[in-house]
Formats: structure tokens, sequence, C-alpha cells
């Protein structure tokens, strides 16, 4: 197997809420998370397979860029987490994050001799999510 | 002169509006930084001065954090920009920014031997601003 | 499992010699690395787990941080590593750090639903050891 | 186990054809990969085993990095790939390159208590690939 | 004053050759920089000027990028800069790849409030250089 | 004026104190940094100039790294600062260590069309120091 990893950035807000919680609940779970704040995240979208003969590609991390890009990029990059679809009763924590991502881009990045590995998120440089399926 | 930097990070959410404008304005204006969304902001507070001939230091930067991190990060930090009292009335562009927080951090680092010489922000990795003061 | 990891930094000084062997043997061993230098370590620690139901987190990041800072940073930031009481016994190489702190921290970040997965030590950008325990 | 890495660097140019394709597939195939250009790559070099006792060390980094730079960076650094020997009828993708890297160093990192585990590389800080062996 | 900067990559190949010179000549002037080579290449282009009162910008920062990108990137990412046009009769060094790009930014990004004010350019990460007009 | 810089890497341990100062004078003044600890250095060596007609170069930054070496890396990597002839009598804080290097680096880089513009020097990413010469 061979590992292939694209990378791409977005800016985005979000707050950290269980809507279950009291609102002095939630800031004693999350603290200054439950603040409406913000990050620029590094999203790295690992492909695992057997290089392509004809091209000695895995994949060509071009069609990888466009995938992560139509499908990721283009719905959360400069919006506010909380009000997107693909976290309508999710709170959007980093490892849920990657969860999610994960469920929209494994069967699209599935090919011949290709399968979606993992999904690591960076939310600052700081702290980071890496999430591998199965769960 | 020597020129000394203390660099810190915060996360902060904000959109970009003119309060004067029309909400369809503002999108034609702003684009899609009109939306919430929200950034891990580099900032990187320079001092400019002589070295202490006691201490050997233009000024101690655990000192300079200090004051960074009181007047500057403990009130942006997991905030919303718009909202804080210090872009009141203010577009929180990072252009913007730099002028509002030079204008907090002038006074406060001036020392006998040293005193504030720039103010940068790195919005993203790929945009940035650095302001010396005089507008 | 989802991985989460928390990276900090911290600057130490250190020398690299064998206490059972002479001057000439740890100067042929261990090279420039024998003589007192030091480093802006960045340590990265990894638990793995499941989130939790009710805060979407493995484990809060901040717990995390706290945990590292007691154990390992407030022991050896802005300290000569081979007079520290856990590295009695032991040469600071990389290697050992990382096994030393592995043990420190196992223990202590150990929850309901998280372990800890990995510990990652880069002595500068060039060189970084990784240990997952069983040694 | 415990992995140690060393990570080097290297300049090179490229262009990705497959010599059994026409001039117009190759273009279809590799776009805009398929024009001469260049990139300064990262290669990471993972070794796991045991520390040795006396040393302390899985194995001493500057004698690792002394084979990698014999072997790999003293033939890429500054050279056009597709014209160097180690890629004589091979397509130098970053999948390509990977494992023509571990063909040629894997016996030469093998000692008592180490081995090579995985060639990381990273053609641009967005595009990087591993490769762990068996294919 | 305020300074405002994008910074973009291009990926491209080249080699250091003086064409009055001898090939002998030439790699004793460029050493192994006389060989077909390349590199990930950082550009930096900083504006300067008064933020406009209606946006807070002293230049939308997607504004400078499009034209960085259509009068710069657009023609030397993926290519060989030795047979682009911009670059005949000039030995393509960092220095004297500011000082085009520099000729090129100069007109198109100069508006009421705002001028060119320099070109910076990494050919790696520890070679860089920096241009500000009137040579 | 074009600028060039070459950017070099050392690792070495320091303590700060002034010789005048009692031990608990030490401590007061420099809290932590009294300790003995250390870091990996980041030095930036700006050369100012005119590119040369025949090469295009300011000054081959192979020339430039190869003077840093001589008189600067080789005689601060993995040593301890504070033993170091060149900072005999001088507090090795950062400061005084950009003016030392200035001093040993000046003449040395001067040629016809070039000279030394700046030395800046990272003791760690947070903490940064800029020296032009002059005092």
């Amino acid at each position: 197997m061979i590992y292939i990893t694209r990378k791409e950035q977005f800016s985005a807000s979000h707050l950290l809420a269980n809507a279950e919680l009291t609102a002095e609940e939630n800031l004693e779970l999350f603290g200054k998370c439950n603040n409406l704040h913000g990050h620029n995240y590094y999203l790295e979208v690992t492909v695992c397979g057997t290089p392509d003969t004809k091209s000695g590609y895995v994949m060509d991390l071009k069609y990888l860029k466009d995938i992560i890009t139509e499908e990721i990029i283009g719905k959360v990059d400069h919006r506010f987490l909380n009000e997107i679809e693909m976290f309508r009763n999710v709170i959007p924590t980093t490892e849920n994050m990657a969860m999610v991502f994960w469920k929209i881009l494994s069967d699209r990045v599935q090919t011949g001799n290709a399968q979606l590995y993992s999904v690591k998120i960076y939310e600052t440089e700081k702290n980071f999510v890496l999430y591998k399926g199965g769960l």
C-alpha cells in the first residue's frame, strides 16, 4: 500500500454547545469554546492503494483536490459551521467534523485501486484529530 | 536600534460589513468575507530600542507577552470580534485590527529605552498586514 | 477510534553521556551531542478513544494540556535535563525521553473512553521520535 | 518499538510522461505535470527498533543522515530526475519515488536492532506520499 | 501607511547560465545551480497605502491574488523558467526574478490609495530575496 | 537595492546572568532564563546590494552560507554559549547575540557591490530579534 495525502485549508466559525443542555451547563462543559469564535482549519485527506501502472499514481491528487473542494471546502469555507446542513444535530468538535467528513468522502474517493484511509483536521497547530473510519 | 518581537496567537470569528450599506451592497463589497466565519490569527508585536546594560534586554519579552495577553489576547481570543468594544464602529478588517491594536499597545509598551515599532497580523498564512503607526 | 493530539513546546539543555564510559569513549560515541547544548523541543501527545456523546470530545484538549503542563512541561522547560529527577540514570536521548514521558503520562490520561496512544518528540525539525508504548 | 525519523530536503526538476504514450495522451493524462517543472522535496526516512542500551539510540541520526545523503540526496539534489539512473523506466511520480528510495535504503539502514519503517516524501506542502514497503 | 501582503506558491524548473559564457565557465560560476533543477517558490507581494473608509481595506486581497495569479502564477507555475518570455535574456536568479515580477506588477496594483511596496521570493526556506524597486 | 537572505540553524545552551549581580538578583531579573537551558536558534543573515551583471547574483548564497558556517555556526552549534570566546563578558541575550554576530560578519560579507544589512535571530518561533547595525 501507498498512502497519498492532499492538504486543504478553510476558515470557519463555530461554537460548541449541546442542544440538550442549559446555557450554564454548556458554559461549564465547553468553557471559552462555547463562545462564538473561529479557526483556520487544515484538512488532510489520505487515500491508500496501489499505483496505477499507466500513470504511476495511486490517484491523481488534482482529482482528490477537486472532490475535497466540491464536497467539503465549498460548503464550510467562510461559513458558520453550526448552521451548515452536514452539522445538523452534530456538535462541531474536531472529532465530529472528522467523522462527518469521512462519511461524505468515503464513497466519493473509492476507485478500483484506492480507498479512503484517514481524515486529519488541525483546528490549530496545537490541536488536531485523526480518524480512520470504523466508529 | 534593535527590534524585538513577540508572537502570539488567538482564534476569533468575524464578518465584514459596513453598517451604512445594505445587505446586498455588503455582499457585493465583501463577498464571502461578509459571511460569519473565523480565523487563527497570529499577532507579532515589535518593540525597538537599545539594550539595557544591566540585563542585555531591550525589553523582557515575558513582560511584552504579559502586556499583549492582558490588552489584546484576553479580549479577542475565542470571541466574535464584531461585538467587542474595541471594534465598536470599526469594520474588523486586518488593516483596522492592526491600527486598533497599535493604539492600545503604543503607550503600554513605552519605556525609557524602548517603544512600539510595528504590529503585524496574519489572518491566514497567505494574508497578512503590517502597521508602523502614523495614520 | 479517533486520535486526538495536543502539541506543546519546551526549551531545555542536555548532553549525551553514558556514565559507565570514559570521557573519550563518550566523545567517540556521541560526537558533538556529548557537548552541553540545547533545543526547543516539540512534544505531541496523542490520545485515542471514542467521542463522548454529551460533549463530542474524546477528551477535552484543555484537560490534556493541563496534564502535559503539570507532569512534563513544568518540570523540563528551561531546565538542564541531565539533572532532572525523571532522567536519573537515563541518557536523555530523544528515544529515552519519549519512553520516560510515556510512563509518566500513561496512567494520567486514562479515562473511561480514552487512553494514551503515542508520544512524539521533535528535537529539531529534522530529527524526531515516536513511541507507542510496549517496550 | 520506537520510530526515529530524519528529514532532508532536495531541489529537483522532473516531468511526468509515460514513454509508451503519445505526447497528446501524456498531456491528457498528466496535465500541467507533463511540463518540465520542479520542486523542493522533503524526504522523511523513518527507522524503527529498540534503543541500544549503551547509547540510548535506536540509531545515531547522524549515521542515518549520512546514508540518506550518500544514497539519495547526493544523487537527486539539483538534478533532472527523469535522467537519473534510479528512475530509468520509472515515471517519477511521488509514489514511484518513494518506492525507489525504499528499495535503495532498505538494506543500508538494517542493523542488529533497527530496520527501515517508512519513506515519506512531500512534493509540496499540500501533496505528500508515504510508503512502508510491501509492494 | 499600512502594508498588506498576499503570498502565493508556484513550482518551476530552471538552470542558471550566462549565455555569453562557455559551459565550463557557467559550471564554474554557478556550480550545481547550473544543472537543470527546480523549486517550490513562494512569492509575497506587498502593497502599501491607506485603508479605504468604505471597506476598511487598503486593497481587497482577493483582487491582489487575482492580479498575481493572472500576471505571474499562470505564467510560471509548472513551467521551465528559462524558456518563458519574461525571462528572455535574463538569468533566472531569484534576484532577477524579483525585479522582473516587480516590473510586471508595479502598474497593475497601482490604485488611488495604494501602490506596490515590495516583492519577496523564497527559492527555498533557507534562501530568499526582497526587492522594493528603484534599480 | 536588493536584499538577499540566508537562513541557518544551530542548537545551543545558555543561561542569562549578569556577573556583577548576586544569584538572587539574577534570578529576580531573569526568572527561568537564569536556569541552564537551550534552544534551536534560527539565524537569518541579510546582505543588500546590486546584482552582478555576469551572474545575476547580489552574492552567491553558497558563499554567504560558507561565511556564516565558518564564522558563526561552527563556533556556536552544540555548544554552551556562556563559555564561548565571542560571548566573554557579554550576557547571551538574543539582542546581544545579534550584535556580536553583526560585528563578526560585517567585514566578512563586504564586497564590491554588497554589504551586510541585518542579522535576525529566532530564539523560539515566538521570540525573535532584528539588528541592522549602528549601536
